[in-house]
């Protein structure tokens, strides 16, 4: 049995710090089961790893090969030279136990077992495997993440993908534990997409030795994570999941998204990874009173882990909303108003500083509509104008990237390139690019977080990319494509910061 | 005063609907206040007609040019030759009543006014100018959308794309009438993005004359639309509007989105249009007493909208889960019995056909899990087996596009194709391209909704696009990004069915 508490002496930290690093930042690894057949997952790890660009030594293990895509081959964990931090196992399942004796006995560090087949069916060998394989590694004191599992990830410090998962997101602090392979990959691919950066992904399978709360534990103590997002099914001993996350969320942010919150989703999660889901109102009332942020979809929730890497904590729920438009205004008042967020009336110095800077039509009232002109720096100023008043805690914009995506269109006009507008589209796509700057900037001047919204978001990606809001991404300010989802991460952020400020939540 | 009741006789319908073609389908539009400087909206209306490939005979009115961007100019709407149907009016509004007396005169049969800076202010000589415009028009028999509109599009039948929104999605079903212009860019931009075709597009601004009820009435009738999609803030005559309404459900789809549902967003709102909202709670329950569904957020009103279109209603809420994946499969069951959706047992039959489906070693439970083989076609044989069950109402396909998804990598790996790899890669596309041709097929065989969500979806549009999703997307069948948003369309789409079978709702 583990422990139901966590060890939280300097000296033990660092000796888990050292343990997890041979996980996450391994020197040297091994592919075993690794496969040149295409239709196998112990040909598609390999590859992963290899696209993935891991920068130190990669093995692959398979007798009856010398060299699979590249990769040298050796006929057993055994016949590496030299050192060895971390093997990933794709065998069949009847020969994972003596893989992992194996490993025990070579001296490696950490296994992440990918095969399936033991804890997660309903055959009783299966589980004496699974427990056995445990015992391995408590005794050999090896990392055992899975079995079951889709994988691990960790972009930085040497470029390590090692799983399922073929997707490569860039580095940075956002962390993340799933009890599921395939929720993992859609993050995963979510953040390759937004830009977001990844500090580590872990697929945590059947939890027979590793858990979640020992991945959330870790995280809580890694240098790299910033903010971690969970997607647990169930726990197989809930206290010392509550202990974890209870000390976590002292240090950092933690997402919780529970699957299996109905009686069908339960039984779905059952048959999935095993995992026996308590009671779910409980628990989801459990992980707030541990601090942690609750969220229903996931696509909420990695918006909002992401926003915790990236934006301070708004001091109150004082919002402003700065609009390109005005529909989009109303349905962000409204969202805004839904979640509990104020929006305060405009103080009279705002107002007439706005005067200044905006159309004398102008509205006068909060959501700020700008109206639609042609001064791509109004935005910025109105912006600022309000981000440097004391009574306004947050800014919420909705509507940025429409001359980058007008321009698109506009480049395709013959007679425009004639008239010579090619240079004054561009410049105005620059002018642009510099707000997309200014508003990054204007986030760490105030220390105050700004959210930003746009439809413009929805072609970003696609034929003719959008410079304003791959820049703004970029530079790690998320582009939310609905002003329902900036609302849910403002509240979500309002909360965490009443929660560690000891603030009664609304 | 327009009348609160609607013609229903079919000569007045067939006269209703001539006119509105003059609006929809004109063989001949003015574009008056058309300018060469990029930065005039005049110069935009004109650019995006001009980029949308408008059919008819299209010109521009300034009497300072001979020619714009390769349209010929006139110096007035009097010197244009022969009949024409639509004006789009873009001057400033000191010019705007003039001219419209000059298409009245002229015998124009519909007018758009883009221009802002009438009824939506707080001027009041600005509001009797709007008043003066309705007068004309209604004494010359002639249309008029707006003032302050973003215009209209008809994509059918000659490629009209003509006000603000410089995007151009296919033809189809989907009509919309929004009372804010980039709510309605979001829904074109969305269109163009998921292919989904759209019939009539109108921004209807300050509703001078023609008002949101009166487009929702011709949609009714008109051919071309399948579903409706209205954005409103708020109406000028609450009867009128919910008598359109109950009109118009009884024959096709109303999905409504209210914005202003709180006092914060109808506060936006009084600033945004100058619509007086009415009390939410008893707008939005009229709304659903009148037949229509009622979405909060506008991305879940597209999707539905979208669905309307192009897939059959479910006969009951008996749901049944297909998925690639277990987490998605738990989030799925959450997210359709929160819905108030039947994730019902699998029947014996259907258990004893997938057994001849499934590997061994599948959950035998609702959601099936396909459990990540390699063989693609088991989704779609696991799919009919269910769909073709009596006792099955709707399938929720999790997880598609996964080999297309996958391709784009092993594309990038040389020693793949070394091995002569590149092949097999090709051909397992091919085999899921067939696949959801499958789905689309199955659709139409049983006569019942097949609704799918996958995350491939998120780079599908991409620097590699996944040619399985947007092959899916081509066809019709919408692909979601997220359970949730499929268990929301599912949802309405049942309480449609049980609207107007007259079954008691959930």
């Amino acid at each position: 049995m583990n422990s139901t508490t966590f060890p939280d002496s300097d000296a033990a930290i660092v000796e888990i710090k050292h343990q997890y690093h041979a996980l996450f930042e391994p020197s040297s690894v091994a592919i075993v089961g690794a496969s040149p057949s295409p239709l196998k997952w112990g040909f598609r790890i390999l590859l992963n790893t290899k696209l993935g660009g891991y920068k130190g030594a990669l093995y692959a293990v398979n007798p009856k090969h010398k060299e699979i895509i590249g990769i040298e081959c050796f006929p057993t964990i055994t016949d590496i030279p030299g050192e060895l931090d971390l093997a990933v196992i794709v065998l069949p399942p009847q020969f994972v136990l003596e893989s992992i004796r194996e490993c025990a006995a070579r001296g490696v560090r950490a296994c992440v077992v990918i095969t399936a087949g033991f804890g997660e069916t309903k055959d009783s060998a299966a589980h004496l495997s699974q427990e056995e394989m445990a015992r391995i590694a408590r005794d050999a004191g090896m990392l055992l993440v899975g079995p079951n599992c889709a994988g691990i990830a960790s972009p930085d410090p040497h470029s390590l993908y090692s799983g399922m998962v073929y997707r490569y997101p860039k580095s940075g602090g956002f962390s993340l534990v799933s009890q599921s392979g395939n929720v993992g990959m859609t993050v995963l691919t979510w953040a390759e997409l937004h830009q977001v950066g990844v500090a580590r992904f872990v697929s945590s399978g059947n939890e027979a030795v590793l858990r979640s709360e020992d991945y959330i534990h870790f995280f809580g103590h890694d240098t790299r994570t910033k903010a971690i997002l969970a997607y647990i099914e169930g726990t197989t001993d809930g206290r010392r999941f509550f202990n974890a996350l209870r000390e976590t969320t002292k240090r950092k942010p933690v997402v919780v998204v529970k699957g299996g919150t109905t009686s069908a989703g339960q039984q779905a999660a059952n048959s999935h990874t095993g995992a026996l889901a308590g009671p779910t109102p409980l628990f989801v009332s459990a992980c707030r009173q541990a601090g942690a942020n609750v969220a229903e979809d996931f696509y909420q929730a990695m918006e909002l882990t992401s926003a915790f890497v990236n934006q301070p904590l708004p001091r109150g729920r004082r919002v402003v909303i700065v609009s390109e438009g005005g529909g989009w205004g109303v349905i962000g008042a409204d969202a805004c108003a839904k979640a509990g967020l104020d929006l305060i009336p405009l103080p009279e110095g705002v107002l007439q500083e706005l005067d200044t800077i905006l159309p004398g039509w102008w509205s006068r009232g909060n959501p700020i509509d700008l109206v639609a002109g042609n001064d791509r720096t109004m935005m910025t100023r109105a912006i600022e104008c309000v981000l440097k008043c004391p009574e306004v805690d947050a800014v919420l914009v909705l509507g940025v990237g429409y001359m980058s995506s007008r321009a698109a269109e506009m480049h395709r006009v013959p007679e425009l390139a004639e008239m010579g507008m090619g240079k004054l589209i561009d410049a105005a796509c620059d002018v642009e690019l510099h707000e997309v700057r200014k508003i990054n900037s204007l986030i760490d001047l105030y220390d105050k977080p700004i959210i930003v919204a746009s439809d413009t978001v929805l072609l970003a990606y696609g034929a003719t990319p959008n410079a304003a809001i791959r820049e703004m991404e970029r530079l790690g300010v998320y582009a939310y494509s609905s002003p329902h989802n900036a609302a849910h991460t403002l509240e979500n952020m309002a909360e965490r910061y009443e929660y560690l400020n000891n603030i009664p939540r609304k």
